[in-house]
C-alpha cells in the first residue's frame, strides 16, 4: 500500500470485472458490475462503454459525482477511487475505445446512438488490505 | 426474472461477496465489499457484521440512505437493491448474526466496540439479465 497508483493498477489489470457507483436523484447510492474499462491515463482518468439507455447514464447527467471500485474477490484487496463521471458522445471519444466485437451491445456500430462513452476523472482514493485501510489524494 | 424475489435469492445464496453502497458527506458515492450477508428476512431485511471503525459505518450514520448489490461476474445478472442501513450495537443484535470464528474480526469478542451490526432494509431493487433490466418494489 505503499505506492497506491501501482496498487491500483495491479488491481485494475489482474480483475474481469470493475464496478461503478452513481448517486440517483432521490439521494439513493446505485452499483454497476462493469467489464474491465477501455482504457486510463494513470489512475486519474479511466474510459469505459455503456449503454447510453440505462439508468445509470441517467444518474451521472444529473449528479456527476461518482465512484470506481476494483476488488479481489480472493485476497478482499480493494481501491475506491471517488470523482466525477462524464458522459461523451463524440465521434472522436466513441472511437477512442471502440473495440472488435462491440457490435454485440451496441448492433448499430460506433454511431449506435446507444453506445456512449463514460469518462471518470478521480479526486481521491482508499485502498484496503488486510483489515487496513489508506487515504490518498490523486492529482 | 418474472420471480424477483427468486433471483436475488439465487444470487445472495451462490456469490461469496456482496457489495455495499453508501453516499459520503460530500455527496460521493462509495462501494465496499462485503462477506456474504449474515441473515435475511426474505429480501426486505438483511444483515452484515462489520467492523466499527471503518468509513462506512460513519457514512450510514450520517445518511442512511444505502444499496446492496449481488452480481454473478460470470453470467454478469446483478440485483441492486435500494434502501436503509441501519447500524445496531444492543447485545442482542451482536448475537443474532455472531459466527463461530468471527474473533478474527473482532479480538474482544461479541462485545468487541469494534463490532456492529449493519441492517439493510430494502424498499426497491433493480434486476439486470441478458442486457436487460426489470425495476421492482419491495414491500
Amino acid at each position: 500500500m505503499n505506492n497506491p497508483e501501482q496498487f491500483v493498477i495491479n488491481l485494475y489489470e489482474n480483475q474481469p470485472v470493475s464496478f461503478i457507483g452513481s448517486v440517483d436523484q432521490n439521494g439513493f447510492p446505485g452499483i454497476r458490475a462493469m467489464l474491465r474499462p477501455r482504457k486510463r491515463e494513470g489512475i486519474k482518468t479511466i474510459y469505459f462503454s455503456t449503454n447510453t439507455s440505462t439508468n445509470k447514464v441517467e444518474d451521472f447527467v444529473e449528479n456527476e459525482k461518482a465512484c470506481v471500485y476494483f476488488c479481489d474477490p480472493v485476497t478482499f484487496q480493494g481501491a475506491l477511487l471517488k470523482g466525477s463521471m462524464e458522459t461523451l458522445y463524440s465521434r472522436q471519444d466513441r472511437e477512442m475505445i471502440w473495440q472488435k466485437g462491440d457490435e454485440m451491445y451496441y448492433p448499430g456500430g460506433i454511431d449506435d446512438p446507444d453506445y456512449c462513452v463514460l469518462k471518470f476523472n478521480a479526486s481521491s482514493g482508499r485502498l484496503y488490505s488486510d483489515l487496513r485501510s489508506v487515504n490518498f489524494v490523486i492529482y
